[in-house]
């Protein structure tokens, strides 16, 4: 037997089914009219974004990174409840446009800029994240052909990382940002060449759970922010210090302490230094936010024994939970947080494998769960599905198509 | 310094650029429109069909697995290559439609079809691999509601696997096919029920580089087949002896010996049981017959240095290359075979890092690879991109789009 993830606070089960929203995952099924299916939760979105301004400082803004989840209802239901976006690509800023989101409120960040990337977004008002000096050049080369003014701000590439972090974006030799010793000579180059000086960004890691290094992390990022506007020799306008910010996948994976990170959030906030006192200040976060009011759907389509051992085989799989699957990012593979959804409040009675629909042995749900007894039918819920599921899987192979998605 | 793994045989430099089938990469480029881009050769598709059959022997029928490579074009090209198809859902099936091949050509294995999938296979006079008992009544049913008389097989769950194989399909507990020792009486049943039989499917795993281990597995596979006739009690129509014939992707992987594996092959053709005397027998290829044959061309959009290293940032990245970039059933990240298209007869004078536009640090094509001088402008080629590429990629990742495809 191997355990599985902790399922998310907030999921009840209606008549004996597990319910998102209030709604019976048969229910949800019914509309969308067919399985695989992601059901994301208005109330759970509303409630963590009410849960980090009841934490953090009133200062601090918060981004929705929208890499994590770009579902349009999921933007436009954001955009209610956060202070910008992030993008990491035009086609995401596209995707803001469509559902009606300024880019005036985007900044936008990633290592490799297209020149049409860049124009689409210098055009639109973006804040562009330079990340090396070559595209610093490229951008005020375009900005001037258009006679615009451009926003620009710098990633920073710091040279300390989120320690404990899922995946480390600063310390040492990084294809993101630039490395803080370069840092105020270009950034004394892009205000003196007329841009619009937007500051700095200074991302460091993802998917922590320990908030004594989120602590640790904000407290370099603030005093690096501050030793590098000093050798610019400008205020400091934005400084986005990152995210990092994570959920609990597996299990003994605990909750990270929001209140900790928010106290002492506040208390550096409480004395910044002169660089930094007047600067609009902000976290970028992604997974926190939209991941735990995910949930996806997949119906068992055969039950089956194989020496010994049984399988549930759905009607999803990988195509659509690439991490869940253990095949993204992942060196060994343990279980999400997984039910049978149309039996959530029954007792475990058996050992199943949950796997996918796909001819390949890397599509599996879960290993050796325990699980109450489900048949040809049943739901199976994976849990923490709202960041990084349809969009961070290779929706395309084997034929199988993409998941049905709707907002509740 | 880390090695690359070696570039397939059979490209060669023109005026100083990789040529693909005879032509520039950069003029395949300006033709494609843009990067990144797959390119798939007809000769060398051509000439991997051609080596099989000088090797195999004539009575052995070679089937393209489509999972490997759907691109329309390239099943356009396959069918007059091989001699049948397999499809892993009813949308790979539907894909050989819309290229113009024949259903009833094709076989249809997978541990998850849905019924619309039975349903749409059975109509088209599709051979159904069934991969389990509960699979076996509802293919029944479904015939029987629309009065025709299904093609039904039986993929059997060895209790062998290929040793040394990337990924085993056999041997222990399974999703796949039907443990061996009840699949005698599922046939028997098969049989009473009026279907016509089909025979047995049986895989057992797949990129395996050593030829003794195919070819044991071979012996054992007609073994196999040749006892379950007999507990059938009837002659075995068609036998799929599975795949398993892997291509060298990292440095230190060698070629398959085809030519000993056919041979060997001969030898079992050449006393044949009698249960297997009119058998018709198949292997079944995907990645052996296209992986080669593709290179992914993605542009260099930066070049960086970061804490002394170099980074060529390019406009491609996992997103189109998820294996390339060590996070599609890898544990250890090592480098796929890459270089620099537009300096492929240059020699190498510096370290590099070659890595996609994702902001993700997971976007990685080659680590510390010794390399030509690249500049921003020039093309990247991963090789070994025909098979597992484009459609086993999260192509919606990130907002950047899919890459073009183009068969040449």
């Amino acid at each position: 037997m191997k355990p599985l993830g902790p399922i998310p606070d907030g999921f009840v089960a209606v008549d004996g089914e597990l319910a998102i929203g209030g709604r019976k995952a048969s229910d949800l099924v019914a509309e969308a009219g067919a399985t695989p299916l992601f059901v994301y939760s208005r109330d759970m979105l509303r409630g963590r974004a009410a849960a980090l301004r009841d934490t953090m400082p009133e200062r601090l803004g918060i981004n929705y990174a929208i890499k994590a989840n770009p579902h349009a209802p999921v933007l436009e239901f954001m955009a209610g409840l956060v202070d910008g976006f992030d993008v990491a690509s035009a086609g995401e800023l596209a995707r803001l446009g469509e559902a009606g989101i300024d880019p005036a409120w985007v900044s936008f960040a990633g290592p490799g800029k297209r020149d049409e990337e860049l124009e689409f977004a210098i055009s639109a008002s973006c804040t562009i994240n330079l990340e090396s000096e070559g595209e610093a050049r490229r951008a005020l080369a375009i900005a001037e052909r258009r006679g615009v003014r451009p926003r620009l701000a710098i990633r920073v590439n710091p040279s300390f990382e989120l320690r404990g972090s899922g995946m480390k974006m600063g310390g040492g030799a990084k294809q993101f940002g630039i490395d803080e010793e370069r840092v105020p000579a270009l950034a004394r180059k892009i205000i003196a060449a007329g841009a619009e000086w937007r500051g700095l960004h200074i991302f460091t890691g993802s998917q922590a759970l320990d908030a004594e290094a989120i602590i640790e992390t904000q407290a370099n990022v603030l005093a690096l922010a501050d030793r590098l506007a000093g050798e610019i020799g400008a205020a400091l306008p934005k400084l986005n210090m990152g995210g990092g910010f994570g959920i609990p996948y597996f299990n003994g994976d605990t909750p990270l302490d929001i209140q900790a990170v928010g106290a002492a959030l506040s208390d550096r906030f409480a004395e910044l230094p002169d660089n930094l006192a007047a600067t609009e200040l902000c976290i970028e976060l992604g997974r926190y936010l939209v991941g735990e009011a995910g949930v996806y759907l997949t119906r068992i389509i055969d039950r089956k024994i194989s020496h010994g051992q049984t399988f549930l085989i759905t009607d999803g799989g990988l195509h659509h939970q690439l991490a869940a699957s253990g095949n993204f990012g992942t060196v060994v593979r343990r279980n999400y947080p997984l039910a049978i959804a149309t039996h959530f409040d029954a007792v475990p009675e058996e050992e199943a494998n949950v796997v996918g629909c796909l001819c390949t042995p890397l599509d599996r749900l879960a290993d050796q769960a325990h699980l109450p007894r489900a048949e040809v039918g049943d739901l199976v819920a994976v849990f923490c599905a709202g960041a990084y599921g349809a969009t961070a899987s290779p929706a395309d192979f084997l034929g199988h198509g993409p998941a049905r998605q709707m907002l509740v």
